[in-house]
């Protein structure tokens, strides 16, 4: 699947795209190949891809899910799964398989690598290639992320529901833990990008064939800075992630504003729910009331209305009306005393206006 | 609509604005001709711009949807929707078609770099004029916004409404998502004026008539320094979109203070109604006590005062004279009972109360 | 009320203190004359003062709320409402009617003016008075703010009240906005001082003496060093903001913790309330139970018991003995349920014991 | 109680302690003394005490509670209570009475500034001593706070407990006030001692004995770099500050987690109890409906079973068994009913099964 | 246990490990020996070990939990229970015992320190071995308190719960306070890590052999900066912490995003009940309503009906009926009326339906 003939340091086990030419991932080349090499580390001894590249043990450890370095004319990068290392001439991807980083190597990346059109050296090509994939990677977590939790929260803050749906609630959690682990993510490369963008000295470096390669600097048809080709290209990807930060943001911040909502809804239901309960408490107070007289009728204690004919008829009709009666008097009472806004002045009012209403009910009944 | 004669390498398809002299939108002119040229990118092949400009491709990918850069003589910048190149003569706007954009552009922004009444080179005139056009659009947001949320806290802290109104917390919803958006904006909005303003040597690249045309910058009558009136611009409009942030902040701040109130409200809504259903069940709890006895003397079973014609009086007297009493005496139990603060002892009082009530009525009916 | 003959130029509208001498308001004397100059700008031609101190129009804009800046050995300020020019010899108050500025400024600005004792130069002691306006202004509105939020606190954390009053509500939120308002303003003038402080040469710049009159400043008896002592008297009024800004600080963080407070007093009331209510409903519910043996022995059914004397008392008192003992055993359930800390466990235990309970009474009462 | 003999120009009115000689508080003697005077401003002149100083009087105006500053070969600070002068030969205590600074004059600084251990300098020990006693100060207060807030929160979420206990709230929020304003004074503390630290000039000028008395630094024995001492001094007093201040944090912290959990409690205890007011409302339910039986059996009308002797016993058991089946059938419903997580849909099943149950009921009751 | 003739000085108490040479803990001697010394300070005279190193007092009182200086050619640190001085030869730790470092010391201290691989000087190993210690240390931490958060939050959303389970709150509020310790614990080391890392001017003389040895910094063979070194090793250790961080942020996030779930769900389950609840209190009500037409039937009072045999069938089914029909009308109103958005206009209507649906039961049973 590759010429391996003339780069018999690197045993690139899997696949490796020569591009340009069929002489293969020779790194000491004097034309500017254009590579990309891809092999597992542990396949290969990495002291000695670090002795052919003079970099040491520690550099390829990769031990920070998010880093980018320029090592001794390298470019050492780790964008989660992706681990890399950028030389003038070539970028190895190490460690690739089962990552699902494939695809996007085969397809994507290496089409991009050798395309001739771009007037920047190689390193430019190949880190935009890769910072483009990282922020694209990002986006699409959060556009996987965004609408599942606008849907849950639309459905969440919907006014008829009496209850919470639970399952909704649980996918809302879900999505919200994605999103801060995503927030992280991107505060990290945005900090991997802002370390490299703060120091001029470091921009420089990311340059690597102004230092090895001055004739393909000099021979630029534009006159470009490279330092400063450099920074626009790392400030856009940073500014990309910025933006995407701030859509993270705005989802948390909506998030909570929901949560607010749902919470004012439920709380509003109980409190309908609780003037009806109210309601027909007082219904019932009244039915007993006045229940008590059908009740007192019906003992079996002599009475001098036995045998009047319209007692029945009389008594019935107090009852049902008088508790009618009542029940109006306290359905206003109750809308009267929501309405005021002092309380406990109220509160002593109301229960002498009880006590009145039952006394008069009391002296109605004797 | 535009003398197209002179400009053979630039078809403004739709407007172009010849402000000072007809012939038209020449770019190369020596002449400080003040010109509007508005055209969309898709009908001019936009690599003939940026060899015109000696720009490059990627400076013309507007990727960033607040951004103000200055590049080989150019500003270019993109405000949302806006996206222009400012040179010395003229400020190009781009792809401005369906946008809302036209009737600013025709009726404000020509007659504005038209005016020939400010002292200072072309770039400033259109740089204010643009930048104001942007406070002035996030300002219209906010003055959008604001009343609207205001009104709806305004009806939803009402301390009368038992609950909240649900289609006014959906107002409240939307509002406070644009609230959110638009504070994105404007932190985005002064961040590229930061990042200008934050190098005097960007500063510096943004005048540039100071670096084309130095006889105009000599014959500055009140011998001006061009880069610390550039300074002052942004900055003005940095501190204007400041105190738009302010303004934002507070109202965000005023949401959260009157959802605190709402609960507040609803809470102290529901502790009303508990109470009041609190006084009617110890109502109806009386009554159902004092009920049991004529309950009791309605069995079909001996007593000895089926015949005595006072009995039926005394014990409906005693029923509904007891049941009041008893309803009295828990009232004033619960008037007590929730002024207290020490609730843990307190309750077990209460039981013991409650049960001593209970007993004495056994008594009582015994 | 002003000699107006000498100063041509300026035409004072309504007030003018010519504090040292009667000559009036001109500017360009050599005499060190401290004159506090007040007119409004819309009876002056703005041009024309602008070509007198030779600014350019853009700086009489006072665009901001809260700026300070020092424009061509001028400083221009604007506090709120106050809108001033302070030259090495004067200080002119701009548009000051109708904002309740004129007192402080007859009474209090004028004589501080005028004093002699001072050992450094008129910007000094014109720009302490109006710093110290300023900070006073924000102390007096915190000082408003402040005993109105803590006794409106005060009044709705007391425990004794069982809902919140809504009207002291009010009062709060209302307050709250104030203070966010208060702590906007408290922020810009920080700001605008520590945009002065920040830059050596912008402090330099204030000490406007130094520039005009070298003779004022080799003369003085201390040899004090203008820039140094610019930035103390700056900077002592940042700190004076700041301890502002802490205070209302602290404020909000005391609303915050009140709001917890009210919430979990409001919470308990209703706990309370609710157990009593609990309480009551398990004493209905055993006068129901029990009150269907009532019911039944009621029915027009033939029961053995209808001639038996003592049957009358024995029902009567297992109706009210049973009810009253199922009651008490609820009651002692309940204490012991609420205190359990596993409540699912115990659900299903209860609902057991209740079923246990009603069948022993169904076999009691069979 | 002090030598005033040579110290005619002050007049320490209450105490002074001349530590090494008895010459007393003289401020210009050549020989190092060690000197620690207090006195009142009120008694002397201010003026006088800034001449000898060369002072202004504006830098012994001490308007912040907390401020820390050189001036002219003194050091000028204000911790709280706490004014003092510092200059390379003695340390001034103002205004000192009625502070509760006596006694900590008295017994630990006198001693402290007299001790001879320390190699450095005499502002290097009388600095440390006061910075020491401030972090003391803020550190008892920590310390007073701190195990009140433990035990009011242990005792606040404690899960057996209905309904907060009131005074403990009161307790809670009071000493959550006292930690902000400890914040507040803790970051005070931390910015003056930053504002020195920011700047190696202002370190320098701390450094009072190198601009005095060259020959006592080049005699010491150590060689030390007085700049860097000074420095280690205060960075070590601002990192006791700083943990100070992250202990508060925390404590800000756990005050915020125990309040959910206290929510959490409350809201559990909630659904406990409403959870079996609900069962009892069940219970009251199945007995009214099926005592409408018995009422219905009460009423005087004929049925055919006036004198089957086993139709009471019939109708009797089947109210009971009646009730107690449907009680039992809506508890299993009610179980059922809360695990479910999808609401809306079983409430409609609910309302059907209600009606259901009723409409059997009435099926077996007719 | 150690060899210590040759280190008269120095009495290590417990336990020395002399890894390349058995000549023992000489300070001073010229090979480069590498050691591990392990002390505690109470045993030894602490100004002996400051005459020795050169160090004043102050340096050895580890006032603070967690520093890291450089000292007269010494590193001087504390990571909580470590205490430790590094010199260029070897690494003294004191006062260890009891704090469980000595299984540490012994088993992976001391292999690490002899192990010759490092190309680096002694300085560089143990710095490495410490500080890759404490951030074991953070992460072990983070790894105990990580999954007992993540398991009790998985079960206290558990949306099937109805009352929160205490005991896992109270877990939860234990640990939520180890995290609170370990987020401030990570600050501070992270804090004095960025404290070195800010000056180059300290990392340089981290860099101990570099001024101890120049022999041994040009004999390296690969030419290696060691202020480069020193920097990209606390830069690695400073990024695992903000790592550490990270999680830890991320986890209080799911906590609080937690209990908003846990409060949703708790009030989800109260309205369910409330509604439950609502539905048989209107079942009760109707039964109550028609009831009192069975007890107004039983009153001892004389109707028309006693003796027609149809009327106790008509009667008895029109109670159960009725009620059966007024409940089936009052569940129906109560659904339409919680999905309705305009609660106020309907709580009138409400009111009004209810009356009527009275008013024609009184004139339905009249």
């Amino acid at each position: 699947m590759c010429g391996t003939g003339h780069a018999p340091h690197f045993c690139p086990s899997l696949l490796c795209f020569c591009v340009t030419s069929p002489i293969g991932p020779t790194i000491c080349t004097c034309v500017p190949l254009l590579l990309l090499i891809c092999f597992s580390l542990q396949e290969k001894k990495k002291t000695e891809l670090c002795q052919e590249l003079s970099l040491q043990a520690r550099d390829l450890r990769f031990q920070h899910t998010t880093s980018l370095t320029a090592r001794n004319n390298c470019i050492i990068l780790r964008m989660a799964a992706l681990k890399a290392i950028l030389t003038p001439e070539s970028l190895m991807v190490l460690d690739f398989r089962g990552l699902g980083l494939e695809r996007w190597l085969v397809l994507e990346l290496a089409p991009q690598l050798a395309s001739q059109t771009h007037t920047l050296p190689f390193e430019f090509r190949a880190l935009e290639a890769i910072l483009q994939h990282k922020v694209n990677t990002l986006q699409a977590r959060l556009n996987e992320v965004e609408p599942v939790i606008l849907d849950t929260l639309e459905s969440l803050v919907d006014p008829k529901i009496l209850s919470a749906d639970r399952s909704k609630l649980h996918v809302l959690l879900q999505n919200s833990k994605s999103l801060s682990e995503l927030e992280t993510d991107i505060k990290m490369f945005k900090d991997s990008m802002l370390k490299v963008l703060d120091e001029d000295e470091t921009v420089e470096e990311f340059c690597l064939t102004k230092w090895t390669d001055p004739r393909v600097f000099e021979e630029s048809s534009l006159g470009i800075d490279h330092a400063e080709e450099m920074e626009l290209l790392l400030e856009n990807y940073y500014m990309q992630a910025e933006e995407l930060g701030n859509r993270a943001r705005e989802l948390k911040g909506l998030i909570d504003d929901s949560e607010s909502v749902i919470f004012i809804n439920l709380d509003s239901h109980r409190n309908v729910m609780m003037r009806l309960n109210l309601q027909l408490t007082m219904g019932s107070f009244s039915l007993s009331l006045f229940g008590l007289i059908g009740v007192a009728f019906g003992m079996n204690l002599t009475t001098a209305f036995e045998d009047d004919p319209r007692a029945f008829w009389l008594v019935t009709g107090f009852m049902f009306l008088g508790s009618g009666l009542i029940w109006r008097r306290l359905l206003s009472f109750l809308g009267r005393h929501l309405e005021t806004s002092v309380p406990p002045r109220v509160m002593q009012t109301h229960t002498q206006t009880l006590c009145l209403v039952m006394c008069s009910c009391k002296v109605q009944s004797a």
